[in-house]
Parts: C-alpha cells; structure tokens; sequence
C-alpha cells in the first residue's frame, strides 16, 4: 500500500459471530458480513470441496462424463417489479448465470414459492410469464417446482429460490481461484444499473428517472466468449455487494491484486447522478447482468470482440488488469491519480435488491 | 361408485382460478387447491415433459449415461423446532426423499435460506447442525448455498428452500404413473405423526403428548426396496395433503383405481386421539419419513422383507391393492364393511406443517 492508499471501508468493521448474536439486515446485504456468515456458521457444517472452493455454482462429479455446476439463488427483491424486470425474471437469470459462470452450458432449473396470502393471482400470473420469458431467452427448463404459502405480512407478495444446473464444457476451466498476474480485466457494460433501478422504483430516488434493471441472462454471451477462448480465467458476475465485493471476492480465492482504472468504468449518467446525491459508490451497486472476467493478455482482443457482438456484451470494456501484489487486494487508480484501496462492501448499502 | 360410496371430501371445490383472485393459505397445503394453482398457473407457462409427469422429481437427461432426478422445496414450517426435529432436518430430509423416490441415489442438495432480521444466531446454529446431521445420515452433500435477509415480521424466522439432484439407477424405471391393476399397496409405517408433532409444538392439541415427528432420509430405505425388487412400480411419499392426496395423485397419473383396507392402516394410538379430539381424518395429516409404494405381486414378499430390515421401514405394511376400476379414484373398505370414497385434500388443514 503506497501514502495515497485509503481504506475506504476499513473502518466499518462486522464483528465476529456469538451465539447471542442475532440476525441483522447486513448479513444479507452479500458483503463482508454475509461473508462471515457464511464462513462461520455454513462452511464449517457443511464443508465439502465444492462448497469451500466459493464459487457462486458448485462443481461436482455425478460419477458422470462431465461435471456439473450446481448454483442456488433465493429472491426476496422489493419491490417485485421494477423498471425492466421482476422478481420472476431476476430468479431465473440469477441462478442461470451462476451456473454459466463456471464455464457451464446451464440446463435445468428449480423453482420454489413461497407465496403471502393475499397475494394477487395477477401479480403471479405475472412473475411466470416473466420467468417463461427469461427461461426460452437462456434456452432453459423448470423441470421442478413448490409453492408454499405463508400468512398475510409473513412475505412481501412473494419470495423465490431457484435452483440450476448445468454441464461444464469439457475445453475451460473457469474459476474464482484461476486470476494470474497480466491477466486484463474486462466488465461486459455499465456498473450500478440493477440497484439504482430498483430504488426508483421504490420512489427513494427524488427525481424521475427512465433508467431499467439489467438483468439478463449471460449465458449466451458466456458460450460466445469461451467459443473465441477456452483459455478464460474467470467469470464472475458482480451482484449483490457490487463490483468491488466481486473482485475482492476474486482477488481472494486467487492470491492476486487487481489494479483497476476509474476512467475506464462505464456508468451511465443516471446511475452517476443518483449515486452522487445518495452517497453511494456505483462499486457497491448490485448488477444483474453484467460479468467481469480474467483473460490472459494474448487473448484479450478475440474475446473483446465475441463480447462486443453479442446483445448482453456490446459495451465490454477493458477495466485493469490482475497483478502479482498487494495479495488479496483491490487497488484502484482514481482520476485524481492516486491510488486507493477498494474493500468489500462491509455491511448494508441497499437492502432487499434482489 | 357403489350406493355406500360418500365423497368426504366432494362438498368443497376449489374455484377455477381467475385473474382477480388472490392466494389463500388452501394454495399451499398440497390437496386440490395447489394442484388447481399448478395446473394453471405454473404448468401452462414451463411446460416440459420432465415437468409434466407430475411426479415429485422431475427425470431429466443431461446429455449423460444417466438421467439425473432433480427436485425442491421450500420449507415454512412453524414453529422451526418440534418434537422429532426442525425445519433444517425437513428441509435435508424433504428433497432427498423426493429426489430418492424417482428410484435415483440423491448426491448433491443446494440450500437457500431466507432469514428474518432479528433471529437469534444460536437458532440458525441448531439448524445448520440439524441439516448437517441429516445430510450426513442421508450420505448427500450441501454444495451451493444463498443466505438472504428480510426485514422483521417478514418471515418467521427463517424459510428454507433446498434442491437436490441424484443419478437414477439404471435398472429400475419408477413413477407415479407405473401402478398396475394387481399391484399390492405397501406403507412404509404410521400415518399422520409429523403433522400431529407440528401441531402438538403449537400447544394446539390441548394434552401433552411424546409424539415425535417422523422427519427421516428415506434413501436407504429405498436403496433396499430396489435392491430387492428393481420391478416396484411406484414409489412416493405421503407429505402435504397426507396418504390420501399422494394416493389420488397416483391413481390419476397411472389412470388406475386404488382399494385401500381401513383396518390395515398403521396409525399411532396418539395420533389417532388427536384425530378424533380436533375432527382430522390421519389420511390427510402429513408424514415426512413414510413412504407409499406399489409392488408386483410376485416380488411384494422380498421388498416387505427388505424394508422390514431398515430402521424406517420396520413398520412396512400392506394397506391395499391397485385395482383396474374405478380409475382415478381411490376408495377405502372402512372398518363398518361399507366402501368410501378418499378424495384428495380439497383446501387447507394444517398450514405451514412443512
């Protein structure tokens, strides 16, 4: 860390799990708390391989051929529809996409209700419409379902858990774990969309905006790029907790730094202006179509160029590159010129995204 | 349908859905009503053959040497912790039973959890173990995870959706809709002691009482069964909705006629007074560790042996036969001599017992 370093977050710091502890919204928020949630009441009951290599899918070995990747995603967005999306179409490409993020062509998905009482038959008719829709988009199949309901005020409408599977190409080898020093690092569009949609749509904005959520399912763009390089390091798309978390979350599992360039980071003007006057930073802001990935340099321009053609990937840009130190951090050169230190999200920024 | 034929449960039908309609707790206890909501609602949108065959797993190719059974469900069982277990032991137990019912070795779970801000992390503790004891009992893996956090109020604690995938045995071909006339109806043990512990946990029953839930893995059990027998035609689990829903769902799907004997049907003397006490019928009360399945004549001697032997299956019974006519309907040989109807749960009974 050089003078100009600046933790940002380092101040916020989540305290360790006790047993007196009790659940708090940041433990959901998919920062460094939901982090040591997971680390320290999951992982140590359920370790197995798949699960400890904290991927956003699992890898596993069915004693079959080829492997599959194997990813959940519960959603509880607020509120269900937002401009350019619901909560139907977040839950079918959300898990979709953690499946395709391990290099996997995605197949089938689960789909589990729990529906609130009172809820409009309308306003579900709605939501599968939505999932039907975003399912033949990504060339997937809900093969199995529940619905539960629960009593008036115990749901906001409706919550849903999907579930997916996929097989994994048999020519990649994609992981959170695979970033190598001189590895460029490219994000396939605009950061903070997904968040800042749905806070207008929950009117906590306090101007008009016409910006829309966007999610979409990445795996087509996904296959396009693996196509033009098999030798892709990582996938990962920046959800919940933002880019920052993603690449915090890489820089980890693979030892590395990552030195990314603020003038090179697509935002779009709405999401700029309404970040500036809420104080958030468009690092933190969920996405729920975007990627970034880790591409070894001699293959950067091929896959740029499969992205750049495909509908989800038109506006992929180089944004740093993955370096050798400082281990297990985030840099980021600001237009300034200095340097400063970009932490995971620490607690709670924007409840109830997706 | 002879003159001594009374449908118990005729009287209440379920309105066709409509637009304007909303969702009732009826939606989601596993009779008529959910079927109505799946029928309409979610089948038309994703439809699928592995959807369609409206078992509890859906059978899907992969591209494999082996189908692969995949299923979920989500779990709001209250109170979390009851007599027998816990809603993390149902949440394991639940989708290893359904994905072991297609005839299929479970491997792999995904758990998503939804929390409610607030709960005590101790609470969430217990129910890590608890799953943690099941998945090891079961001899699956929990690979992938999703933790969410609502707001207080908006759930009770916690909800779990869990989903499961297994290879199916290749030597066997089980389905809701293989029942063949002659076949003998086997129950693996008692009826209704999960939905009477739930109850018992609220403090509705009015009496003490020692009931467990019977909340068990039954993929050994089934492991055996086929072992002996890779002939057994149906295989399924009596939950939501209780012996009588799941016995109507199979004699639909196999469009067969299903005669059950009364005095055969294994009910524990606690259940059977609670029974009488609230004015419940054990038929539709939900069980979460039997099973109900349909064997050719010839092999029913060695599966009731081999199912004898397992600790879930020591009270493995015949209940009845599969009958050519009437199709579609279930009836039961009473106590009296006369013959009834058993329709399947028309609406709600006990909300929120999984």
């Amino acid at each position: 860390m050089t003078d100009e370093t600046i933790n940002i977050e380092g101040a916020v710091c989540a305290p360790p799990l006790h047993h007196n502890e009790q659940i708090v919204m940041g433990h959901g928020a998919g920062g460094r708390m939901s982090h040591q949630l997971i680390q320290k009441a999951f992982l140590p009951a359920f370790q197995n391989p798949a699960l400890q290599a904290g991927d956003d899918a699992a890898l596993v070995d069915a004693g079959l051929r080829q492997q599959l990747s194997i990813s959940t995603d519960s959603h509880v967005v607020f509120p269900l529809f937002f401009p350019g999306g619901d909560i139907g179409k977040l839950a079918v490409c959300g898990t979709v996409n953690d499946v395709a993020m391990l290099g996997a062509k995605p197949l089938y998905l689960t789909a589990g209700f729990i529906l609130e009482e009172g809820l409009q038959m309308e306003s579900l008719q709605r939501v599968i419409v939505s999932m039907k829709e975003a399912a033949e988009e990504a060339g997937v199949h809900i093969v199995a379902g529940d619905t539960k309901v629960v009593q008036k005020g115990k749901a906001d409408g409706l919550y849903i858990t999907t579930a997916g599977i996929g097989v994994v190409r048999a020519d990649v080898n994609v992981s959170g774990a695979n970033a190598k020093a001189g590895d460029a690092v490219i994000l396939s569009g605009t950061i903070g969309d997904h968040g800042i949609a749905v806070l207008a749509a929950r009117g906590e904005l306090g101007f008009q905006s016409s910006l829309q959520s966007d999610v979409a399912p990445l795996n087509h763009l996904i296959a396009a790029m693996l196509d033009a390089s098999p030798n892709i390091h990582v996938l990962r798309d920046p959800t919940r907790g933002g880019l920052a978390t993603t690449l915090n979350e890489i820089a980890t599992q693979s030892n590395v730094g990552i030195l990314l360039d603020e003038k090179t980071l697509p935002i779009h003007p709405e999401v700029a202006a309404a970040c500036e006057m809420l104080g958030f930073d468009p690092l933190y802001v969920a996405n729920e179509g975007k990627l970034v990935t880790m591409v070894p340099r001699e293959d950067v321009e091929k896959v740029l160029a499969a992205m750049r053609k495909t509908r989800y990937g038109e506006g992929a840009v180089i944004i740093g590159e993955v370096t050798a130190e400082p281990k297990s951090r985030v840099l980021l050169k600001t237009n300034l010129g200095t340097t400063r230190v970009v932490d995971m999200l620490a607690g709670e920024m924007l409840p109830r995204i997706c």
